[in-house]
């Protein structure tokens, strides 16, 4: 039970193309995200702040079982009153939220309000998912959604932390300052 | 999907008496953990408090979810490498925890942190359902023990909350204090 | 100590309004939040809302601390390295968001991600606290437009779910069905 | 604002010893919750752990500010109702928990419930703390006790996520393992 943190991450990936979702996809949501505020994030970052996210034992365990919950609803396999909720991404119903505020909380409170805009807002990957879950026949994306919005919220919070430790480290007035590139 | 609040807390009590837990089960973690610090607990406050908690939707939700998850895990169902992590109730795996958390923080910060003591030191039913999880063969209990001890956690808040503002009412220095009964 | 909620509600509505904001502009930001997923919606909900939310003990103590806090960095009482940080509202400071999460999350995770909504995109008085706060010479208010949002969030997600469950009671197949005005 | 690491961490020990607490101390707290379960935690890692996690970003907002507000309640600058709800560290006050949750919440939800513990019982330098902060005329530890509680609770969690992975490592069955020392 004690994967490695690249075995974690081929994993997560591997599920993630199975629901048709790709880590660019993600990395797109983070970018849209950041690039309102700053001309210094790059693409790049973006990726490689979703795959070090994707490395991580506890969004590792939040984004198999999420997507196992999916996957059981869409089979008709939970039972009743739960599958109804699922299968319907039912207003009311707010784990799939808990799900993706604990993963953008690896990034603090400004983590969770990252996800807040994203998850109420729905650009990109989000809004695709959250409308394919909704068509009858389908799939679930009830925990999905809310993952890969998590995620990115992650990302793009990271990326501009990193951005302003960067900066900090350009200003001469700034002394002893210590590159902290990998904040986490 | 929209139960009403009898419904729901009915369907719950039906669920964890399934589980072998009653309602008197709980309240007597909640008593144990309150009675510490004031005489002015009874049993029957606890009880009252525990079935109060059981009848809120979200509560309904992270329960019967709980528990779907713990009976998939137990029937083999849940696809690796999630099944392990459930089935062994792998000390890395916090999910069970999050749930823990959600349930007890409707009565704040400090509903939060007497979950922490209960989800630590087990006593009572919560002890058994963890051993009972840990030997083979036996029920899957990795989000029931938890979800049982926030329970009590948000009983014994409530009860210890109610229990100080009925004294502030007796005070005669206190004026215009409203009893709430009620808190949330 | 012990408040009455009558006397917790007048207090905080007193100290909003000396820092310039009234319960009707929480409201607004309410109403134009919700409005947009329902025509059921009205600005006299949001507004028995916010006084609803207003009168809680948790919020009490978070918006009298949380303006206290914006009081003695305005007046350079507060010793640096705070003061500095929270005159100049850094980005990398996140304890206004976690009084705002605190606040929102009363109305659990989907009044988290609606507050997430709020903060980034910042409506109505939001962005007007925010604007007069980073103004030099002007009144400090990093805690008090996190705050202000959140109860705008909480009041949003409360008038949603009340109206959800209006319309279940008008629904023929819905038996049963409790009207729980009081979602508390 | 945009403080090195180095700087953070001494600052905070400059801060903590101001106020009448050492990292050991604090390791100690660490040590005692650990070494129950364990025969391989060492104070050293508890020491290693309690530096690293002062020299976090946040953990170093969340210590300078409720260190601040408690000096502000003892000297009695912090305005009523707010100075009376700190002086007496009022039993439904629940902020000093929300900021320990917040540090203890970066190693995840077992770090969160680690700290209930040590909140609910506790231990050594945590019960000096809470008992100076009570008695009249001395300090006012309302936030200090939570936030040293918590970052022993961090540090707990630390060391034994920790040894678990040196455990794998050590384990013949397991392969492909990386050592994640540093986990964060």
């Amino acid at each position: 039970m004690l994967y490695s943190r690249e075995e974690m991450l081929e994993m997560n990936i591997k599920l993630l193309i199975e629901r048709t979702v790709t880590v660019e996809d993600i990395a797109e949501v983070a970018y849209r995200q950041q690039s309102k505020w700053s001309d210094a994030i790059t693409m790049e970052q973006c990726v490689e702040s979703v795959m070090k996210i994707l490395s991580y034992r506890d969004v590792f365990h939040l984004l198999q079982l999420g997507v196992e919950i999916d996957r059981l609803a869409e089979e008709g396999i939970i039972r009743e009153p739960m599958r109804s909720v699922l299968q319907k991404d039912f207003g009311m119903f707010g784990i799939d939220e808990l799900f993706g505020l604990e993963i953008a909380g690896k990034y603090g409170t400004i983590g969770k309000t990252n996800f807040g805009d994203i998850d109420v807002n729905k650009p990109l990957v989000v809004d695709r998912l959250n409308a394919d879950g909704k068509e009858a026949g389908k799939m679930c994306h009830t925990f999905l959604d809310d993952i890969v919005g998590a995620i990115a919220a992650a990302a793009s919070t990271r990326v501009a932390q990193m951005n302003k430790e960067l900066e900090a480290a350009d200003d001469p007035t700034v002394k002893k300052i210590r590159l902290e590139l990998d904040l986490d």
